[in-house]
C-alpha cells in the first residue's frame, strides 16, 4: 500500500514533529546533547525513515536493508528517535541518552545494532557509507545507502575524497544529504545558505546536486526520487534548513549549538512550541507498519575454502610487502568476502597481486587514505573482509580513521608497507616510525609484525578471521625466509629462534630487526656468548608469559626496533614484563631519520646488529 | 633590467633543459628518485625561479623574499637543480642526492636552507603554503607563496581544506601551479589530462584557475603575471604536462614512475636526447644575475614584553582549557609573533579568548584539522609562533602533518583540549585517549601536561619558546588551582606533590589524575599510609632523575592517566625508570570509553582514587 502525497506529507510532517520532540526531551533530559542539529533535519529524517528506505526495523543487520548513515554524529538524539519511532526499542528508553549503562551514547557506535560504523569525527560517515555502496555492488545486492552530513563538515578534506572516490565509482546506489543549516559550532560556516556555492562544489567534483527547502516535505520527497532515478553518478541533496526548527528562539541564532535546553521555562517553552506543530492528519495512517521490508533474498553461503601452504623455500628471499600481495591474492581465492583497498601505491605494497586476480573486489581510492580506511570501515561493517593498503607512514593520515573504527570496533584489516628507516633513500617522509604507536594506541587493534615470507602469509590469513580490527607492518628490504612452511603461528604468539641453557640475554626483534638480531648472535656466538633470539610477530596482544619466561631465563631483555623509541616493541615488551619485575633496555631510533642507504641507517640510527652486540656487552653483568 | 619575450623564452627553455638533464644525472647517480616526475615540470620550474619569484639565492631565510614549496616532494632532484642553477650551491653536489651525508635527501627537508617544511606526504605543501602566505599579510610584506603540486595530489582531501582555507582568506599573494602530467604512482591519475574538470574543481572552491600547456614557456609567464594581477583570491594554474618529457621512451608512458634511468645505455639516450634540446639563445643572458632581489626592508625587532603572572588564587576552580586561553591571550600580548588557529570549536577550547583580543592574528580554519596543522607549520617556518588548537582527538586528523612537522622541526605549538574520558557524557568519539602516543612518538616534540590554572599558563610560556614542535593536553572539567603564581616550572620537569620519610609507594599522575592522586593520598593517609605523589607536567622530555629518586625512596611506582595504556604516561614512566632496574605498575584506560559522567567514567575505567587506592594495598608489599 503506498498512501498518496495529501495523506502522505502531514503524517510525515507530524513524525518530524515527534522527533523534535523526544531530541529535545532526551538532550533535556541528559543535560547536554545537540537538540537545535537535531531540529535543522527532522523533516528530512522523517522522510529517509517514513517514505524512503526499505528496512525493518526488527532486524537493522538485515544484509539487503537500506542502510543510514549519520555523518553528523552529534544529531545522535533524532537518529534515536526516529529508530524508536520504527519501533525498534521504546521510546522511553530515548530519556536514557547518555547514561552510562544506556548504549544511547552521546554520538552513535555500533553498540546499537542500527548503527554501522561509529561517528561523531565528522567527515567520516560518507566515507563508511562509500563502503556500503561498494558492499552492495559486491553482494549484488540493490540495498541503496545514505548518508546525513552537516554543512560544517563540508570543510573537512575527507568529505572530497569521499566525493572524488563515490563518482569515479559511479556510486548511483549512494545518496547523500546535506543538512544546510548555515551554523557551525562556534560561528556561521564558510558557506551560511550560499546554496549555488555548494551545488557548484558537488556538481565539479562529478556528483548530481539537487537543492531543495530542507524544510519542504514535497520538496524532500521528490529530490529523493530523482536521487533514486539519478544513474551512473551519486546524488547530494542540499537541504537548506534553520538550525533549531521549530523552536523560534533559537531557530537561525549562532551560540546555541551543543546546548540542551535548561528543564523548567525553557524547555517547557520549547516544547509548548513544537506540541502546537501538529497538523491535521488522516486518521489511522501508520507511517511505522508502512515501512517496506528489504526482500527476502536468500543467498548460498560462501565458506571460505582452505588456504594452500606457502610456496617458500627456507632461505627464499621475498620482502613482507611482497609475500603480503601474495598472501592477499590467495586468501582472495579462498574467500570471496576479501577485498583490497589501495591508494595509488599497489605497485610497491604489491597489492595489485590482488586486484590482477580479482579486479571486482579491488578499489583504487588513489591518493586518498582518508577514504581509503573510510570505506574500509563500511565494507567490514556490511560483511566484507577489506584490507585496505599503504606506505605505512601513511596510514597515519588516516589516524582518526583508525580511532574511529576502532570505536566501531569493525574487522578493518589494515597493511602498511615500508615500515622504518630500513626503506632507505627516499628519506623520512616515507618512512613509519610511529606507525606501531598509532595501532597499539587503540586497545582492540592486533597488532602484527612478521619478518619473512611465511610468517607473513600465515599471519595475514589469522588477522583476516579474527574479531576486530587489525594492523600488519611490512618491510621494503627482501628478507630470507626461516620458517618453514608448516610452522604455526598464532595471534598473540612470539618464536625462540635461538636458545640454549648458557643464554646471558634475550634480544626482542621483530621485522626486519630479526635478521639484525640472529647476525648480533652469530657473532656473540663467536666469541663464546650465547643469547636467546625472539621474533615477536605478534605486538598486539602480546606473549608475556613467553618473554617472562627468557627475561627469567636469561636475566636481561633488549628490545631492538626499526621504530621511534615511544609506543613500540620496546613499551610493549616492557609492559608485558614488568610485572615479574623486569626491566627493557630498549634500542630503537631516537631522532629524526635521513636519507640513506638501508645498512647505514640501521647503523647510523643504533638498531644495526653491531649496536646489538655492543648492548649486550654492556649490559649482561659478566661480559662489562 | 628586463629582459624581452624574444631573448628570455628561449633562455628559459634552456634553463628547463639544464634542470631535466640535472634531474635525470643526480637520480641515476643515486640509484633512485623520480626523474620523470621533473621531467614533465621543468619548464614551470625555470619560468618560476629565473622568470617571477624575488629571492637571493645567498640568502634563503629573507624575510621579504618569495617562497617557493614543492608540494609533490618527490621531485626534490628538480627543486635541488633549481637552486643549483640559481648559485645557492656548486652543481656537482647534485651527484650526492640520497647519500648519508648529503643534505640532499630523497624528498626536501628544511635541512636545506631554501627549504621551509619537509614535503613527500602529499597534499600537505598547500597547507604550508598557506601558512606562508598568511605570513606575508601578518608581516606586511609584499613576498608572494608560489606551490607546486602534483596532479594525482589533487586527491588528497587536504588539498580541497586548503583550496577553501586560501580562498576564504582571500590569499591572493598565493598562487599555485598544479603539474598535470596525467599520471599518478600505479596508474593514471582520475582526471587525466581533463583540464576543464579540474579547472571546474578549483573555481567551484573560489579559485582563479588558468589552464595553460605546461610547456609553452610564453604561456606559463603570461600565466604567473595574470596571477599577480589577480586580486581578491587564490590562483591555481593548471598546467597540462607529459610526464618524463624531454626524453621520448619514457614520455606519457606509465610504469616509469619512482625509477631512475640505468646507468650505461638508458642513461646515456636520455641524456643524449635532453642534450639535443638546447636552442639557440641570445648570448651573454645571465638569468641567474637578473633574479630580483627582495627589497631590503627594515623591520622594527618586536622583543617580547614579560608576561604578568598568573592570576589565579590557590582553590580556584577552573578547566586547564580555559586556563590556556587565558593564557594564550596574555602571551598573545606579549609577543606579536603570537598567532592562533582554529577548527570551530574556539568556543571550547578557549582559543576565542585570543580571537577577541587579536583577531587579525586569529585564523579560522573551519573542520579542517589537516590545514589549520599545515597552515600553522608555513607560519613557524616564516617566523610566527602558531598555536593551533582543537579537541585533542580530532588532531589525530592532522596525524601524517604533525609527523611532518617533526621531521621539519619546525615550532607548531599544539593545542588539544578534552583529554581522555573525563569529558563525560559526548562519549568516545570526542575523547582524545591516544594523544599522548602521538605525540610522543616523535622523538623531537616537547609533550606537556598541566593539571592546574598555574601550570597552564607558565607552561604555555615555556612551550611558546621552547624549540621545535611541541603539544600541550588540556582537560574538559574544572579543576582547583594547587601551585602558587610564582611557582618555577620548566620543560622536562615534575613536582614532587606529596612526600614524607615514609612513603611506601609513588603515585605519578598528570592533568585530572593528579587529583585523584591527590584524593587517594588523603584516603590512604588517614589510615596511616604515606605515599609520594608526582605531577608529571612534563612527558616529554621527561624528568628521570627525579622519577628514579623517588621510586628508589618509595620501592614502588603507581602511573595513573587518563589515556589509554599504550604510549602514555606509564609507558615514559616506565622507560624513564628503567635504567635504575625500577619498573611500573600502570593505571590507564585498557577497553573502549563510551558515554558517562566524568566521575563514574574514571571508576569503571579503573582510574580513579578508588583504584589507586587499591593498587598501592594491592602493590605494596607491607600492605598486601
Amino acid at each position: 500500500m503506498t498512501l498518496n502525497r495529501s495523506a502522505l506529507v502531514p503524517a510525515l510532517k507530524n513524525v518530524a514533529t515527534r522527533l523534535r520532540i523526544d531530541s529535545v526531551k532526551s538532550t533535556s533530559e541528559a543535560g547536554s546533547g545537540h537538540p537545535t542539529s537535531c531540529c535543522s533535519m527532522a523533516d528530512v529524517m522523517a522522510a529517509l525513515f517514513f517514505a524512503e528506505m526499505r528496512f525493518d526495523p526488527a532486524d537493522p543487520h538485515n544484509t539487503d536493508a537500506d542502510r543510514f548513515v549519520l555523518s553528523k554524529g552529534h544529531a545522535a538524539p533524532i537518529l534515536y528517535a526516529a529508530w524508536a519511532e520504527a519501533g525498534a526499542f521504546d521510546r522511553a528508553e530515548l530519556l536514557n541518552l547518555r547514561k552510562i549503562d544506556s548504549d544511547l551514547e552521546g554520538h552513535p557506535t555500533p553498540r546499537l545494532p542500527f548503527v554501522d560504523v561509529a561517528t561523531g569525527s565528522l567527515g567520516q560517515g560518507i566515507c563508511a557509507a562509500i563502503g556500503s555502496a561498494l558492499n552492495a555492488r559486491r553482494i549484488k545486492s540493490d540495498y541503496r545507502t545514505y548518508v546525513l552530513l552537516g554543512d560544517g563538515e563540508s570543510a573537512e578534506g575527507s568529505v572530497w575524497e569521499a566525493a572524488d572516490t563515490a563518482s569515479n565509482d559511479a556510486l548511483d546506489n549512494l545518496c547523500g544529504i546535506t543538512d544546510v543549516n548555515g551554523l557551525g559550532q562556534s560561528r556561521a560556516t564558510m558557506w551560511g545558505h550560499d546554496m549555488d556555492a555548494l551545488a557548484a562544489r558537488w556538481r565539479a567534483f562529478g556528483w548530481h546536486a539537487i537543492v531543495i527547502d530542507g524544510h519542504d516535505m514535497g520538496a524532500i520527497l521528490d529530490a529523493l526520487a530523482e536521487a533514486q532515478r539519478t544513474k551512473g553518478r551519486p546524488t547530494m541533496i542540499l537541504a537548506r534548513t534553520i538550525k533549531g526548527k521549530g523552536v523560534s528562539f533559537v531557530e537561525g541564532k549562532d551560540g546555541w549549538h551543543g546546548k540542551a535546553f535548561k528543564k523548567g521555562e525553557e524547555l517547557d517553552r520549547a516544547l509548548a512550541e513544537l506540541e502546537k506543530q501538529f497538523v491535521p492528519a488522516p486518521a489511522g495512517v501508520n507511517l511505522t507498519a508502512l515501512i517496506p521490508k528489504p526482500a527476502a533474498r536468500p543467498r548460498a553461503v560462501d565458506s571460505p575454502k582452505p588456504m594452500a601452504p606457502p610456496s617458500y623455500k627456507l632461505g627464499d628471499e621475498i620482502a613482507t610487502r611482497e609475500a603480503y600481495g601474495v598472501a592477499l591474492a590467495k586468501l582472495g581465492e579462498a574467500d570471496s568476502r576479501v577485498v583490497a583497498l589501495d591508494a595509488d601505491v599497489k605497485n610497491s605494497t604489491f597489492s595489485d597481486k590482488f586486484e590482477k586476480a580479482f579486479p571486482d573486489r579491488f578499489y583504487e581510492n588513489f591518493i586518498a587514505e582518508q577514504v581509503m580506511v573510510g570505506a574500509a570501515m563500511g565494507l567490514a561493517a556490511r560483511g566484507a573482509i577489506p584490507f585496505p593498503s599503504t606506505f605505512a607512514c601513511f596510514l597515519s593520515r588516516a589516524c582518526d580513521f583508525i580511532r574511529m573504527a576502532a570505536i566501531s570496533g569493525v574487522g578493518i584489516k589494515l597493511a602498511g608497507s615500508h615500515a622504518g628507516i630500513s626503506i632507505g633513500e627516499d628519506g623520512p617522509s616515507q618512512m613509519a616510525l610511529e606507525d606501531l604507536a598509532m595501532c597499539r594506541a587503540e586497545p582492540n587493534i592486533t597488532v602484527l609484525y612478521p619478518c619473512d615470507g611465511v610468517s607473513t602469509e600465515k599471519l595475514l590469513a589469522l588477522m583476516a578471521y579474527h574479531p576486530g580490527p587489525a594492523y600488519m607492518r611490512t618491510s621494503r628490504p627482501k628478507t630470507p625466509v626461516i620458517y618453514d612452511v608448516d610452522t604455526t603461528f598464532t595471534i598473540g604468539g612470539l618464536k625462540v629462534l635461538r636458545e640454549s641453557a648458557s643464554d646471558v640475554a634475550t634480544i626482542v626483534g621483530a621485522g626486519v630487526t630479526v635478521f639484525e638480531a640472529l647476525k648480533a648472535y652469530d657473532q656473540l656466538k663467536a666469541s663464546g656468548v650465547n643469547v636467546r633470539v625472539v621474533d615477536l610477530y605478534s605486538l598486539q596482544p602480546i606473549d608475556g608469559a613467553g618473554l617472562i619466561a627468557a627475561g627469567k631465563a636469561t636475566g636481561v631483555i633488549i628490545t631492538v626496533e626499526d621504530h621511534y623509541a615511544a609506543g613500540g616493541i620496546g613499551d610493549a615488551v616492557a609492559e608485558a614484563v614488568a610485572s615479574a619485575g623486569l626491566t627493557v633496555r630498549r634500542l630503537a631510533v631516537r631522532e629524526i631519520a635521513r636519507s640513506g642507504k638501508p645498512e647505514e641507517l640501521l647503523d647510523r640510527f643504533g638498531i644495526s646488529a653491531k649496536h646489538i652486540v655492543e648492548a649486550v656487552r654492556s649490559v649482561v653483568p659478566i661480559l662489562k
